[in-house]
């Protein structure tokens, strides 16, 4: 039984990103919850293992390994029993461990953008108090490595995926588009003309690399140079923002 | 003339929201260009005054005063010739104490949103090497503060403002709504049939105030509890989430 959970944001890679209330809470924290196999990323678990080490904390760390999700299952049903298996990782390894007190999950980029684990958490039964600690999202590492406002002066700023900017094209009405969770390099599928891209990949990270450019010019050189990076580090994540010029 | 420019974004009000860069960067810097009057909230420059002293830099502290605003320009004349005296009162400011290396400026929030600072930089002339540290926005200490999502599964996200959403109403096809810079409720122009809020004032600091409902249900009270909490401490910011339900 959980009775507190805390879900730690830790920025995109740089354990620089984390602030000071994640890695005090880091430290307050009786337990913390290290994802082992099955993210498919080693570096993502080398990460959290450097910034648990940085903050100095005592806790102990309990394992758990995700679960391999259905496949014979539709989307929706995959994912909620996907989050319900979580759930009961999470508590089978905090009870072999006898773990009482407060459970840190640290929780890459930041727990409120496109992220399950507070959907994973409000699986859990009886319910636990969640604390979130908000962290540094991909998309402010994205301006900042940039160096360029987010939104035009006073503009909104619409965030998507990847699969909807794909399925609906150009959001109606918006002048600045993020997109996220994109594996296809969904810019390819708009009509480039009068679009500026600000594209990153390994944001934070010692990695990181950037381009920007006219969509016209630069869809193409970004294509690849995602390829080229995925295929020198066995994965990816990249983001990007959009904007009518 | 400053060669090397470092804005430091600062979270929302607590100095637990620096991250271990932000901290790092005020250390590294030579100078730190502090607003001293005008920015109408003297709340904004203790917050500011307790970060340095947090961080144990050794810079020098160079205060500068917010220019008045010329009340008989158009609005974008007048932003515009704002930002050149602004730039205008840092080079000032600097040129008086003689300063050389790295000037740090220490940016609510995250210097991408909603934010001039980074507009105010590229006015200056010779152009600096701009460096942006990101920082947690009030976007995400809302979300925090509710341990929610920011967005549904998989779904988009419109971030707008409140002139925006009172003169356009519920933007085209969006089920979550983050609305900024509003100093006048707009929500209340909204039909609140099917649509949920998450409300916040003042996060991350001591004084941080929540409430969240159906909008038909709790419009009025946070209209009222933002009058409020405004008379009481002479101002406000604030920032809500709209969700379709």
């Amino acid at each position: 039984m959980i009775e507190d959970l805390w879900l730690i944001g830790i920025g995109t890679g740089s354990p620089a990103h984390v602030t000071g209330e994640g890695m005090q809470a880091l430290r307050d924290a009786s337990t913390i919850l290290l994802p082992q196999k099955g993210e498919g990323k080693d570096d993502l678990a080398q990460m959290r293992l450097r910034i648990i080490a940085a903050s100095g904390t005592a806790a102990h760390i309990v394992p758990f390994d995700y679960p391999v999700r259905d496949p014979d299952l539709p989307y929706q049903a995959r994912v909620g029993a996907w989050h319900d298996q979580i759930a009961g990782r999470w508590q089978a390894a905090l009870s072999r461990a006898g773990s009482t007190g407060p459970v840190a999950l640290l929780v890459w980029g930041d727990p409120s953008l496109y992220d399950s684990t507070i959907r994973i958490a409000e699986r859990l039964a009886p319910s636990p108090k969640v604390r979130v600690v908000p962290g540094i999202t991909a998309i402010q590492a994205l301006t900042a490595a940039h160096a360029i406002p987010l939104n035009s002066v006073n503009g909104p700023v619409h965030i998507t995926t990847g699969r909807r900017l794909r399925n609906h094209g150009w959001p109606e009405g918006a002048d600045t588009v993020v997109v996220m969770l994109d594996g296809e390099c969904s810019f390819r599928w708009l009509d480039p003309n009068g679009i500026y891209i600000w594209w990153g990949a390994f944001l934070g990270m010692p990695e990181q690399v950037l381009h920007r450019g006219l969509l016209s010019d630069v869809a193409d050189s970004i294509f690849e140079l995602r390829g080229g990076s995925r295929d020198n580090h066995g994965w990816i994540m990249d983001t990007y923002l959009l904007r009518k010029v």
